[in-house]
């Protein structure tokens, strides 16, 4: 039986679940692939340190270059995460024509561009399926299967730390603080949770899906993106008022040969097939201009899902390797060479629906004022719920509008809530109300 | 820059549709593939009833034989559907060393095992990614996504017209035969509709499905199939007392070295993510070994949904073309000499949970007789229903067991039914409760 022969920089949780998952595994995918995969090394900085299952000794090393200059090791399997070394290893192993998977959005998200040039130089292959939803095989789908469709609108849960924050806000009503704090102790968020509450992980796998649905790169720090820290119980209150709940959502919608891309908390209707997403699983819903609604749902993190993903990746390379071919498929969707960047939308140009809460003195005639900045700057109110003397002081108008344009939505806040009726800052969270 | 010539056997609906996509898709396919599409030759009995779009009158022919004739197509696809001539025109088209792209399900599940043996031996590739799950890449998940992950549990919406018509009447309350006219008039149902609502068309879809998963080949003859003719309003409604909905499930379980398979309509609890899968949509919800649960949803059928599907294959097979390999994928999950044809747990062994509605004599006792029963059979109850006193002679009782054996059950109601108080055939739905 013929071998492909594997080296693994990072023995780190994912690091293990994909050896643990060659250990299970390994019968099966020999029936499966007609050849044995062979994980000849394992670098890791520490290798001391136990690990839920045992290696030969022989097969760990804390030197990458170990792997690196081992000639009979035909794919590279780089799961430490970060951009540095992990990039410098990654363009050493193509240097020296090996191939490259990887989960690493951050680094694809950032160094697509000249990590793809490098791999096409040295005519070797690279694949980064678990780099966004994990286990969800949404890159194989939008690059293989959705081939002949335009992708008319994405809409995604990118991040389960966050989606399972706000999955608990809302069904246990408890607080943000209370819950990230959960969170952390379950191992579902980190020590310092900022890159998953802050919308920064789901802006490296948005520009990761965008790359291979629209062409071919995106600055993230052009993709508008806000967080969930900002998302108190009472809104989340609120929207199930409206019939509303609260995700953290990827967004990204053809419009003419721009895209429209952003990430931001958003209200979307009870029978939204994204609203009843929860606990940190991940799903994609997208829109093909032939396949209509495609819909994919799975865990986006956790050890052996993510080892699954990476698997099928060495898997589908090994499949080449054996017929001595590579990059059937493109790196992106497109050829390399006819690809444009990608040109968005200015995000003060979209347009969507707004919820607004404004706290304000709880008296005659404020709800009028209100109305009228809005009137004034072209946002139609849908609807409203003024809940008033119940407290001293403030009180929460709370309101949902028809369609508006992002600029004019800034001006009115910025307008009304220097009035003095208005007691705190507005609160606004914008809402996809198109259902499928 | 390159091309690749296609002809296309069928002229129906999806075949129209494949070319509509072509037309529309065209560019970008060409960007994405780095090669043309050219639609050489069409085929169809009927070449002068009019499509919704015109081809050049020189690519219509009546003869299949002017494709399979043709040493410049590349690639073959069927989309005639039925078992003859399509088979006889694939086997022709590989003996000619085409590839062959098909929907034909039917074709597939039945004679899949000779048409993959021919495949094979004249080296060349076959796709049917749109014979199961329409637009929704189930295919590709299950042979390539998912190539280290045994498969613990499938459960499945594979018939967008059985779903239509339960979901119709769910929702509107409407009675089993208006909801068939209805769907027969928006074109979702056949104006023979045995295969849909029968579970036929599921039990291909199932069969392919499961020898993605599984191994080999499963006769369909074997796999338990029961239709929704006999599902009503009346059970629909008990049904949601209990927490439930009704679909039509195709649903297949691992255990140990056999495969349960069975397709039956099934109670499953509101909150289950099939549950909420609506209209004529299809969707698959699986569990694998590593990756967990992963749902896929999308139509099931259709133009562009499907031709969709067709366009991912030929755009695979075109890969292999243009790098001069094929069958970089096997035809099924594993390498075709080293299965072995699956073997399936008798149905009259699995255990499942059960809906029981008996229709009773009005009077004391008939609740004890019953129950007496079922114990004696080892069945025992979860809960029960029932409704008494309002109308003359017979009055339902209905009731959900704990996991019971289906032989048991079935023994169980033969004695049942032949009790005088006792008045009609008690009727049963089989329930999956696990969520997940």
């Amino acid at each position: 039986m013929k071998k492909i022969s594997l080296g693994l920089i990072g023995f780190g949780t994912i690091g293990v679940g994909v050896v643990k998952l060659l250990q299970e595994s390994g019968e099966l995918i020999e029936k499966r692939l007609g050849a044995r995969l062979v994980l000849k090394k394992i670098a890791d900085l520490d290798i001391t340190t136990p690990r839920v299952l045992t290696v030969a000794p022989d097969v760990l090393t804390t030197k990458a270059t170990d792997i690196l200059e081992d000639p009979d090791i035909q794919i590279v399997v780089e799961l430490m995460g970060g951009y540095e070394p992990a990039r410098t290893f990654i363009m050493e192993a193509m240097r020296r024509k090996k191939h490259v998977v990887t989960a690493n959005k951050a680094l694809i998200a950032t160094y697509g561009n000249e990590i793809f040039q490098a791999a096409n130089k040295e005519k070797v292959d690279l694949r980064f399926e678990a780099s966004v939803g994990g286990t969800i095989p949404i890159i194989k789908t939008l690059k293989e299967s959705l081939v002949a469709n335009r992708i008319k609108s994405l809409m995604a849960i990118m991040n389960g730390t966050s989606n399972y924050i706000l999955s608990k806000m809302t069904d246990e009503g408890k607080a943000f603080a209370d819950v990230l704090k959960e969170a952390q102790a379950l191992g579902f968020a980190e020590a310092d949770p900022t890159f998953d509450i802050e919308g920064i992980d789901t802006a490296h796998k948005l520009a990761i899906t965008l790359s291979l649905a629209y062409g071919k790169r995106v600055d993230i720090e052009n993709i508008y993106r806000e967080g969930i820290s900002r998302i108190t119980r009472q809104d989340i209150e609120f929207a199930r008022e409206f019939g509303y709940r609260i995700k953290l959502l990827a967004l990204a919608f053809e419009r003419g040969d721009l895209v429209e891309a952003r990430i931001h908390p958003t209200m979307i209707p009870f029978d939204h097939i994204l609203a009843n997403v929860n606990s940190n699983y991940n799903a994609f819903h997208i829109i093909g201009s032939a396949s209509g609604s495609v819909f994919l749902y799975g865990q986006g993190a956790g050890m052996m899902p993510t080892a699954s993903a990476v698997l099928s990746d060495i898997v589908d390379l090994s499949r080449g390797i054996l017929q001595d071919v590579s990059r059937l498929v493109p790196y992106r969707s497109l050829g390399e060479d006819i690809i444009d960047d990608i040109r968005l939308v200015p995000f003060s140009e979209i347009q969507t629906n707004y919820y607004f809460r404004f706290m304000a003195a709880d008296k005659a005639g404020v709800l009028s004022k209100i109305a009228g900045i809005l009137g004034e700057m072209n946002i139609s109110i849908a609807s409203v719920i003024q809940k008033g003397r119940k407290e001293e002081g403030a009180v929460p108008v709370v309101m949902t509008t028809h369609k508006a344009r992002e600029r004019d939505v800034q001006e009115a806040l910025k307008r009304i809530d220097q009035l003095d009726i208005v007691h705190e800052p507005t609160v606004f969270i914008r809402i996809e109300d198109e259902r499928f």
